[in-house]
């Protein structure tokens, strides 16, 4: 029952060779993986506007210099990741390219924040997107975390689905997101070029009194969290159809283009429109309602806007599991996040980030704006890794016409760690956990290594000289009474070997005396230990006598010990019988070199 | 670590042979099982007052007959019950004599009624005393069912560490209690003996209008709560000292006398001085302030009350596990409930009970006051039930001297009768439920009993021509490559047989040659069975393949599947190893006849 209702949740299983089918194609890929980075068009240009407000009105325009220079850097990030795609073929997130070329350590601090930050990004998008629906419909207001869960719930599902086919359902919100922003864009400069727009917009190029560059940073700084999800593509390389490094390759491109486009064209519309930002609307809603009033196309607009929000979860749910796959294949974390599941998903990962989510959603109670910075943060540290690695490459292989890309990344690497330090500089107060997780999740990492290391040092073998050798055995069977069970238990362990003790248990001496009587009136061939308990345990005699099994027998002897385990035919019978042989199970299984062989007893009724 | 916080809270094990030292004497004996009878003291009273206060002040004189008569029903119940113990002195409850003279079902009525009746008193009793704590400190108020749970805690750890030491600690609030309510009594009627009270009170005997009968029997059986608890001493007497059944005859007529005293005696001082119940404070604590004043004394009767309505639920602990025990004797409830514990009190008795209780707690939010009639009805039930059976045993016996005790029955009998028609009728929207999971509760026990009667018939044996015969066998072994983990089991697998199959599964077909080569190579002296899977699942080739072993071999032939487990050296490293092996081992155990041993690899880092 239990395994029909995941058949319908999550589909039919998939024979391993499907997985060429499941690769993605460029108009698949960009909806996969962009919805990230297309969703911060709904919150960059406001972040801007939000820090340069305290100054006036009139400082609003810095925010067209301010934009241009982000997306001066998203150019810069675009090309400089191009060229990673190109450079690692087969996967080059940050890790992958900090670890081959700057080493381990750096390699599994870009790969410890990124992997930290797609618990953010799933976070903060399933709760920011909460927020626009409970702007919409207030009443809901008070169901805010379990709206967020929800969503959660539904990401996983799709997920675990598989991403091809959660890339067809995704396909057309990313698209309509793109085809409305653009509508807006279209719809608002035509009016203001045709001069329909009558609104006071601050003077431009005006110095402002009180501006001061932290200020600018710090405006500029908010600005960069558009950026977030950039690196989605060059994680996902494996994912694409074959070519699959050209085909990355221009889906990035697009994705940059249609980005560079949509929030550039918000922030002078914005401008345009002398939109301030206001606590109870936010920019798009005020620039869409400015352009089209509030008719179908400002909710059509302020309905995708949600709905793309709550999209980019999924972006981080596409990169979460291969980012842990990649750190599970080089030890760095346990083995279970390398297993394909039912639909070649690496479904621990999908699992494990969607349980990390739910708890930072419930830990905040769905109020994450405060780790938009540390989000942010966490995304700026591997991409300048990730360029510094890239410039090492540059370096050390020196390949025909070196000096332009090593340039461009140079460029990025520096402008990336410049906003780094701005973060930390003018956000300390939101981002100083870093430096309490960062170390922990890489000491984390490193313990794990060690332990398969030493696993795999341990379990090493010799096959030219070790060979297994049979030894003695003796089968120890602790009984209760006479009955179907018993015989059907020694039956069992004499067709194993000769050598077999049968322990009772007793807690009185009249127990003990009919239980040895009645054995010798049976006699099955089995010779019969009486064992007294004080304390009306049974576990704990046993124990002792297995000690002196032990200590008689030669040290490479096996001691098996047979627990007979009822099979009910209905789950509540379970309830009815003492569970003494999970007990059994669960002290013995703690014990040096014992074997412990479930003997289960079917019963009839 | 768990289990020196085990020792910690519940105290050291002990010995099956210091149950005697276990038995209760008759002033411990009057603490534990009477808190419960005279807890209700502290609302009985005030119960008939809410009833007559509908028809105006004047009516309040009516409780003075009212609580005669109660008392005059609570001299039946201790004579009748009196008999019951010298009757039954190995423990008579309702259960086993309505069982032993009606015959099952009609102790299982009453038994059932019983054991709920007692999770509601736990329920009951720590909700209204954290009203008495709440109503004190106010600021509390939020926190009622936190308090409630935290109470049920509290008493389920005294009632694990075992009954002596949990009566030794009962000992003084029970007796305080006592020592409080005759102080008050003594002090109030002194006052008023020598004229100093000054209150209005009604003229005693005017007939009232509008006075009904309906009314007078709805007050009459709200008074009735105050016997709720009468029961305990005869279900109790194997907790005794010897002679068992005349010290709990003793302490029954003791605690009949007590609670007589006290009931009349607040009745007396609650007309005297004209007190009328009020919502926002008790009938005991307006007595208490209007005989000493809001000074030392009123606080500590106030104290005190609060307590003894906390300890009540300490009787019903003491009665549910002995309950529940003798129906588990009867094969009516599962075997858990007869092991005593560490301290030798019936553990899962007490656990259940905290468990149900808490959760009745948690689903009324403290607020249990509607359940009071419902219980009060839950008690009548085995009262009648209890004395019908004890006049079946008098007409049936006939000892000499019967008639005078049958007629003692008799009167009982009719009167408890007659309380459960005026329950049903007066306040049935609230007892309704009680036909509802009596029927669940005895459709239970039945299946229970039913399963237990099937299990034993086929476990059955005739020990004479049934004797236990060896049978080929063969081990499965799968394996994931070769290791010293291959080698440590197929070493195991050596020392019990000769027939063994090595199974790999391999993904691809590379996987599977690559093996095949390294174990001919290897040579351990087992044939290697290399299996393909499409699915990324080891465990469904494996099944079909010992499906082909079974239906190969003979069908008494024994399969046994050995399974490796690591036994890490920390526990965290228990997340790194793929938790193969606990699949197929919930799997494999789904299948008939199929022997799984495990085999504990100790790692040594």
């Amino acid at each position: 029952m239990i395994s029909d209702f995941k058949r319908f949740l999550i589909g039919r299983p998939m024979k391993s060779n499907e997985l060429a089918e499941e690769k993605l194609n460029k108009v698949k890929a960009l909806a996969v993986l962009s919805s990230d980075a297309l969703s911060s068009v709904a919150y960059g240009t406001e972040q801007i506007l939000h820090v340069l407000i305290v100054l006036g009105a009139v400082a609003l325009w810095y925010s067209i210099p301010i934009s241009l220079t982000v997306v001066g850097l998203l150019t810069i990030l675009i090309l400089s990741y191009r060229q990673t795609i190109f450079a690692y073929p087969t996967g080059g997130g940050a890790y992958i390219v900090a670890k081959n070329n700057l080493g381990t350590t750096t390699g599994l601090v870009a790969g410890g924040s990124l992997l930290v930050d797609y618990i953010l990004t799933v976070a903060v998008s399933t709760s920011a997107s909460t927020d626009a629906i409970t702007s919409a419909f207030p009443i809901l207001h008070d169901y805010r975390v379990l709206i967020a869960l929800f969503m959660i719930l539904i990401v996983t599902i799709l997920n675990l689905r598989g991403i091809t086919e959660s890339a067809t359902i995704l396909m057309y919100p990313v698209y309509l997101f793109v085809f409305a922003m653009l509508v807006l864009i279209i719809g608002g400069g035509y009016q203001w070029l045709t001069g329909h727009v009558q609104a006071q917009t601050p003077e431009y190029g005006i110095a402002v009194p009180g501006i001061t560059l932290f200020l600018l940073l710090r405006a500029f700084s908010s600005g960069c969290s558009a950026l977030t999800g950039v690196e989605a593509v060059s994680n996902a390389i494996p994912n694409f159809k074959d070519p699959a490094p050209r085909n990355a390759a221009m889906t990035l491109v697009m994705m940059g283009l249609i980005l560079g486009v949509m929030f550039m064209g918000i922030s002078l519309l914005a401008y345009a429109y002398g939109i301030a930002p206001a606590t109870e609307e936010t920019v798009v809603s005020q620039i869409a309602s400015a352009v089209f009033g509030r008719g179908f196309l400002y909710y059509a607009i302020q309905a995708v806007t949600a709905l793309i929000l709550f999209l980019a979860a999924n972006t981080a749910f596409a990169a979460f599991p291969l980012l842990a796959f990649m750190l599970a294949k080089d030890r760095f974390m346990p083995n279970m996040f390398m297993v394909r599941g039912d639909r070649l998903g690496f479904s621990n990962g999908i699992i494990v980030l969607a349980v990390l989510s739910a708890i930072l959603v419930i830990a905040f109670k769905g109020e994450t704006e405060n780790l938009i910075p540390l989000y942010a943060l966490g995304v700026f540290i591997p991409f300048t890794l990730s360029q510094a690695g890239m410039m090492k490459r540059w370096i050390t292989q020196k390949p025909a016409g070196w000096l332009v890309p090593f340039l461009i990344n140079t460029v990025g690497m520096l402008t990336t760690l410049t906003i780094c330090l701005i973060f930390l500089v003018t956000k300390f107060s939101q981002v100083w956990t870093i430096f309490l997780f960062l170390p922990i999740v890489i000491f984390i990492f490193k313990k794990i290594h060690e332990h398969y290391r030493d696993l795999a040092d341990e379990l090493r073998i010799d096959i030219a000289t070790e060979k297994p050798e049979p030894k003695g055995s003796v089968i120890v069977i602790p009984v209760a009474g006479i009955s179907q069970v018993v015989k059907s238990t020694i039956s069992y362990a004499q067709s194993l070997t000769d050598d077999i003790v049968a322990v009772y248990v007793g807690f009185s001496d009249e127990d003990m005396k009919k239980m040895e009587e009645k054995w010798e009136k049976w006699n099955p061939g089995v010779r019969l230990i009486v064992l007294r308990s004080h304390y009306r345990s049974i576990i704990r005699p046993l124990f002792k006598f297995i000690d002196t099994v032990e200590w008689k027998k030669a040290e490479t002897d096996h001691v098996t010990v047979l627990i007979p385990q009822f099979i009910t035919k209905k789950w509540w019978h379970n309830l009815l019988h003492n569970q003494t042989s999970l007990l059994m199970r669960a002290y013995l299984f703690a014990r040096q070199d014992v074997k412990i062989a479930t003997v289960p007893y079917r019963l009839k009724k």
